[in-house]
């Protein structure tokens, strides 16, 4: 009876999300001038999967019961986490994020560069409690990864003009770019909740291994994802000449013939299904698809053995390894 | 014997800039990739007055004749005073900063945006103290500052396309995207010594009130300062068409032929001497130099009045009583 009773307490990923857009509409958004605060609201009323701000919560509810300590961090990582695609899309130049226009295209360069900025301030003051010591903890946790998060970016940037980029360079890349936030996430819903040091830190690995895992799940679906479920357009990784892991393993095991050709599709910036589908075509040839897939997967189980690590009741860790596995194994 | 001593540990704000600038170099600037480290680097170097972390300073050395925990915030401001000035400059499309090449006409727009998101970031970082109360209390103060100057640039930049600007308006502005830096730098500097509420207010205030009647110095010395010892283009914001007090104040002071001559030049873009000469001609003849020296001055009084408010001995106001009166009387 008591265990079911506790499972209870134990949300579903959806109830989370909901509990989240309703915390969410709940803040504040408005200000002056208004020019400044229109773009924050704009993109933070595009939803997408809010994976970044239910992660938060299904850590916070590892530990605990309740969890209410956890939706003001949560909405200051969702915030994070937009301030980022601000300032990326600027630096990349799209035109569309989430199927609608970008803050730049829609607001102009200098309000989305300083739209970016008010979210990252704005993000960091929910990273408080009443708390003293997890206040500042928290407060060390986001700058640290927001410092990751600056690197990847500009490691990814770097890899733009870099003809030689080795595996270890992109994992590094990923691992700060994505799996920063995915740990830090992790960490902070914990922290909230007062978790001990050891099982927060085991529970940012999760977070860690997760993230590297998702954005391996994601550079296999921009080259073999369905394109009614992908949410970008597939083979834009092979378009923009993106250093993925499929393309740099590709890159490794190819014979001078495929080398060839894949250096003759890096040199051009065509548009074309047939570069895609040539590309992909050297993918499949090369079992580098199967590859990444293998990599993927050790991330994940890497993952559940930081879950299983856990000094929690068995059915708490439920949720998240439903879920990690929902998430990684969707489409492949 | 005993007042004598202490005065010894009064700093000049000469000694303080120095002590700053030796702390400055002993913090690790580097690191990877490199290329995001380098813009923070290099306008870092250019120097400049060291205004804000100097009056950080003389702010702790108001309460303590040990400042050593005012270090390290005050690198903090500067740094923040900094990312503002690279994204400032991309927005204003500025070529120059301090007599040298802006960071995005060195390094690109992308760099730029991106080492100035990471030098906000490790501003934020040097708030903190072994005291987590004080950590906590600066963190928030730092956090409300940057939403205020936030606020400000937006608004400065929304007064270029807006023809109907209020001198209230701009009031209003100045106070967000200046003294409100200002206002911060005195009350970190207060705190991270342990001064009391009311003096930590009081001293905020002092910052503010500076802080507005340095703005509308700098708005004067742009108009009227002499070429050599006046950092920028003397005119500068008269060929922008900048709405600074001169202006929005001739604007309500002018008669219909003066009015017609200031809105004929404003909706020109010309870079002449012509417009700079006959916009300060109407500015003499309007005695709006005058109403602006006086504005200015009663904001310094109201610094003075807030300096006479604080709780320490009356020695240790002298070094920013006359630092301010230096300051501001420069050049007038």
């Amino acid at each position: 009876m008591h265990s079911i009773l506790k499972e209870k307490q134990l949300f579903t990923p959806f109830e989370l999300h909901q509990q989240f857009e309703d915390y969410l509409v709940l803040q504040d958004q408005t200000g002056d001038p208004k020019e400044l605060y229109e773009p924050m609201q704009y993109i933070l009323s595009l939803g997408g999967k809010r994976l970044r701000p239910v992660l938060l919560l299904m850590a916070a509810n590892l530990f605990s019961d309740t969890i209410g300590n956890a939706m003001g961090p949560s909405v200051g990582l969702e915030m994070f986490h937009n301030f980022t695609l601000i300032h990326d899309d600027i630096m990349d130049e799209a035109p569309l994020r989430r199927g609608h226009q970008t803050v730049h295209e829609k607001f102009g360069l200098n309000t989305a560069l300083l739209s970016g900025d008010i979210m990252f301030v704005k993000a960091g003051t929910y990273m408080f409690l009443d708390d003293m010591q997890i206040s500042i903890e928290m407060q060390k946790v986001f700058s640290q990864m927001a410092i990751a998060v600056c690197e990847g970016q500009q490691m990814d940037m770097n890899f733009e003009t870099r003809l030689e980029v080795s595996l270890a360079d992109y994992l590094r890349m990923i691992e700060l770019k994505t799996a920063a936030l995915f740990g830090c996430c992790m960490k902070i819903g914990a922290l909230s909740v007062g978790a001990d040091k050891r099982d927060s830190r085991e529970i940012e690995q999760f977070g860690y291994n997760l993230g590297m895992a998702f954005q391996l799940m994601d550079d296999l679906l921009d080259s073999f994802g369905s394109p009614d479920k992908f949410g970008k357009k597939v083979g834009g990784d092979i378009i923009q000449n993106k250093k993925t892991y499929l393309l740099l393993k590709s890159l490794e095991k190819a014979d001078s013939q495929l080398l060839n050709r894949l250096k003759f599709w890096l040199s051009t910036t065509e548009d074309s299904q047939e570069k895609i589908e040539e590309v992909v075509g050297i993918y499949e040839k090369l079992e580098v698809k199967t590859e990444t897939q293998q990599e993927m997967l050790r991330y994940h189980e890497a993952a559940l053995a930081n879950l299983e690590n856990l000094e929690v009741e068995d059915f708490r860790r439920r949720p998240l390894r439903e879920f990690s596995s929902k998430l990684l194994l969707r489409q492949l």
